[in-house]
């Protein structure tokens, strides 16, 4: 297991993180700089607001790497009738995360259809829009992360609920292993699961791992969506899962994602990236 | 599959449900034998408050069976050196289920140990503490039902979190199929999981489903707790699970339990209790 205490050489900063502090890419590029930090993964929003080509161009004048462009997928979100739309528009994030010399683009696979219970219809939606976009993902030079989201959201945002059932998805459509498609691993979404272990080796195994996302799981939590802790304050017992996905072979960034309305959106941004490379030099 | 359509015989009451119109049990059990429902589901504190041999004589009076006592477990909540209370205490509420002729004792893992972020240890200590009641409960003839609850509670009420996990215990612990463990199935907690199909039939194959509940998941959210749902209004297809749990044998009674703090609780309770009628025999 790598020692991060020396450095931090292998943190990330995903744009939510100081999103309402730097709302601007050049906002986050340059406070990313200044604390040098070295990676960063970047929203279609703020991409899309200056363009994809300048976005790149800031990107690299300012040495960051992209670990990951958020987010593709939402599948099933329009239901069938917007399947098609939603494969296209996916196609353009891909065509964005390529420009911006992204390692992949975060998959999340979708809420259920408009009105609709069948969470199975949902998934099928899912793996049917991965499987129509793995050719062109292959021929941009950009993977397809698929990043499980916590159950919670299972009805409103993502239907892959589990490490487990990302795997499944990849052994389906990449059943020899030519890559394109890999899996995100985010400790607050899989932190739970009894079979954790299990499932990142076998995710190791197929070297899919493509991000390593971190954060924490506050408790009391006071919100389902926006209330994220700063690694450190909460439940998750972090260096173990960093262990698990290193011993299975990722040695990539540690991405600090944090959704906090109340707490870290509210300090300085400076602040916020203090705090980040703080921890995880000494608790990630 | 069962018609329920006809009449709602099984149906059963979760005291939660009323908790706050009919706190006291016997609140409870007259207006079920007023609305002709057979089954009830009460906790420990409406009986503990008039003794658990009044509290059977009164069940019995009323003509209900009682489907499931809530709740044992919470093995870890206050670490390995409140282990051996916890396990004492869960004989207690073993001894009160016999008396008052509970089918099952509604176990809930527990929580990580106070200050703990170690998961793995609190699953162990749930492990342990269920393996000690276990010849105890044989001996009650009470078995012991592990409730899998949703992931979302895994740090604060329950690391048991998937449906796999709780056969897993059932299986490490009982392997031989004697009986006195098994699972308690609540729509919930797992109609999430992607395995949830072939966990169910594996559960039903060692004849291990003592229980099943419903309510809904309601989107949006308002509290992580207190905002589940009325059968219908949600996002799970519970005829599909249903369908699942009797497809694997199960032919018990469908226990609603809600906790509703600003919709079902502000009603009164006979319209919650009619309200539970329709919805069993409209859309379970």
């Amino acid at each position: 297991m790598r020692d991060l205490s020396k450095d931090h050489r292998f943190l990330s900063i995903n744009w939510a993180t100081t999103r309402e502090q730097f709302p601007r890419l050049e906002q986050l590029a340059v406070a990313l700089a200044r604390a040098d930090v070295r990676g960063i993964s970047p929203w279609r929003e703020p991409v899309q607001e200056i363009g994809a080509k300048a976005a790149g161009k800031l990107i690299r004048d300012h040495g960051l790497t992209v670990t990951g462009y958020c987010r593709g997928g939402l599948f099933s979100n329009q239901g069938r009738a917007g399947l098609k739309a939603q494969i296209e528009d996916n196609r353009r994030c891909l065509d964005e995360a390529a420009e911006i010399g992204a390692a992949c683009v975060v998959m999340v696979a979708g809420s259920l259809a408009p009105g609709s219970k069948d969470i199975r219809d949902a998934r099928a939606m899912a793996r049917e829009g991965l499987a129509e976009l793995l050719p062109y993902a292959r021929q941009a030079g950009v993977a397809l992360g698929i990043e499980p989201l916590h159950p919670k959201y299972a009805a409103d945002r993502c239907t892959c609920t589990s490490l487990g059932e990302a795997n499944d998805i990849c052994e389906a459509l990449d059943p020899r292993g030519q890559g394109g498609i890999g899996v995100v691993v985010d400790v607050y979404h899989v932190w739970w699961d009894h079979r954790i272990a299990e499932e990142i080796a076998r995710a190791g195994r197929g070297r899919r791992i493509l991000a390593f996302h971190i954060c924490d799981w506050l408790v009391p939590m006071r919100d389902m969506l926006l209330d994220r802790g700063m690694m450190g304050d909460g439940a998750i017992d972090i260096p173990h899962l960093r262990g698990l996905v290193e011993a299975a072979g990722y040695d990539g960034f540690c991405e600090v994602e944090i959704f906090s309305a109340d707490t870290w959106w509210k300090k300085p941004g400076d602040e916020v990236i203090k705090t980040c490379i703080e921890r995880y030099r000494t608790v990630v």
